[in-house]
This record gives C-alpha cells, structure tokens and sequence, in this order.
C-alpha cells in the first residue's frame, strides 16, 4: 500500500490526539483522553518544544470509513544517556488497526532511527507494555532489546501532590 | 553539612565525567567510563543541548582527601508524556559515598523537581537499577512509584549495528 512519512506539523495535532486516543484505549490505560489538541499544539509546536513528530499518510483511495488520511505516528524528543551519550527517546509508535501488516510501523521506526542519528545519537530508548506481545515481537524482530529484562532498570515516575512535595526544599 | 545546589556550566564537566564513572562502577555497569569530559563539553553546553545538569558543592572546609568540591551532581532533560504532558527525566542523581545521609541528594533531587514545575512540567521521571534497595527505598521514600512494578512498562533500546539497521528503510 502507498503511504508516505513527514514531520508533523501544527495542523496534525487534531488527528495526533485522535490517535493517542485510540492507543491508550488500546492500551487499556485509566488515564485515557488526558492530552488534547491544544495540548499538543502548545508542548509540541511553539519555541523550545518538548516533543517532535512524524506522521504516516495514505492517499484519498485509501481514506478509512470515518474519511481519515493521517493514520499513524510517531513522537520523539531528544534525551541523554551517561552510558551512551546523545540518545532519542521515541514516545508511542501507532498505527491504525487495519492499517497494521503492511510496513508503515517499521517506516515510521525507521525514521525514527534516521533522525537520531543524524543527530550524533547512537541510542534509541522507549517504553513497551509487558503484556503486549506482538509489540515486544516486532521490536526484538528489528534489533531492539529489553532493558528492564536484561539490565534489572525500572522506570520510576513521581506526580500530582508528590511531585510538589518533592519540590519543597 | 553546608552546601548548595546550582546550575552545572561548562567548567563542572571534568567534575560530572568522574561521578559519572564513580556512579557506573557503583551500579557495576558493564560500560562505564565511555562518557568523557568532552563528551559532556559538547552534549551538554553547545546549542541544543541534550541535557542539563545542577551541582552539589562544599566548601573549602569539607573537601574529600583527593580535594573535590563538587561532590554530587544530578543531569536531566526535557520530555514528553502522551498520558500526561510536559515531564521532566532525570537521568543521574548521584552523591559521593561520604556524603550521603546528609539531604544533599534530597536537594538535588527537589531542584529537579522544581525545575520540572517551573517549565510546567506535571511528572518527574528516571529509572533505577532493580537491587539498587537503598535507592529504591529512597525514591519510595519521596513519593515516587515503581512504573515497571505498578503498570509492566520495560525499558527498551536499540543501539549499535542494530540501530543503524533500523535506520534502513
């Protein structure tokens, strides 16, 4: 099937936040719909940034039945490692259901990848839920390795009230 | 103890390279020692830098026996949640053996925070080594949760010839 891949640009925030929707759903996630298109225009699309895109596209005979052309992407933003060095982080990989199988998860990856390392970045970091095998599957299957499992690492996260209490000195 | 928290310039990184070693040979990393003070030079304090840092210090009377000053350091970059929104990552927390217990980690850590806060950041994240218990304990301590434990998210990364074999499209 034909599809292309480009940065994403303000006008996609709509159809990003459409499809973090969607994925989150999918990811069976209690904090679901959290994040809007305002949100992504703000944090994404004004100066100093806190994310990049890609979007994945489909030409008009492809359009699904709700008249979508803009179905996958990918966020990515710049982060380091004391390990490694310049890394990029890639924050979701999504594609539509039943545009899945047909190579656009691994385009989107790949350019991912490409912009890394033209960056100078020789890693590549993101988070997998533990029960999603067939996403587990295609990230061993493209070179990928599980951290957590192999190194021991857990991800830890501080919010809400305890991140303002972490803050007071 | 008497000591103060600021941000990290361009003359700390010989300072930052050796506790990142000291860290990595804490955490009996396998690569430790590959990030060099120019490394750090020119990832951290050339336009777009990938991280940022702050610096524990001491004064003249509280110097270890090899003279050091700068005693604890913490690095951290920008990032994003598709859950949550702005977030901050804290890669490094770290303070030299004979000064722990004393808050200086504390401090370190609620900077990072505040920083967070300051730039409308809503979550603090890092990671942490599984047998690590007294950082694990520390963290827990300051209310942050275990997102691997709690919700099955694993660290994932792809580097090397793998990374440049994602790149091909």
């Amino acid at each position: 099937m034909d599809f292309s891949i480009r940065a994403a640009n303000v006008e996609d925030c709509k159809d990003i936040a459409r499809m973090i929707l969607e994925l989150s759903v999918y990811e069976k996630l209690a904090d679901h719909g959290k994040i809007t298109q305002r949100d992504l225009e703000q944090d994404g699309f004004s100066k100093n940034p806190f994310f990049h895109g890609i979007i994945a596209e489909v030409p008009e005979q492809h359009k699904t039945k709700d008249g979508h052309l803009k179905i996958g992407y990918a966020l990515y933003f710049f982060s380091y490692s004391t390990r490694k060095g310049r890394a990029i982080y890639m924050e979701d990989l999504y594609v539509m259901p039943e545009f899945r199988g047909k190579g656009i998860g691994k385009a989107l990856m790949s350019k991912v990848a490409q912009l890394g390392l033209a960056a100078g970045c020789c890693l590549l970091n993101f988070t997998v839920l533990d029960w999603n095998k067939s996403a587990l599957d295609f990230y061993s299957s493209r070179g990928c390795f599980d951290v957590t499992a192999e190194q021991g690492y857990h991800c830890m996260a501080c919010d809400g009230e305890a991140l303002q209490r972490l803050a007071q000195p």
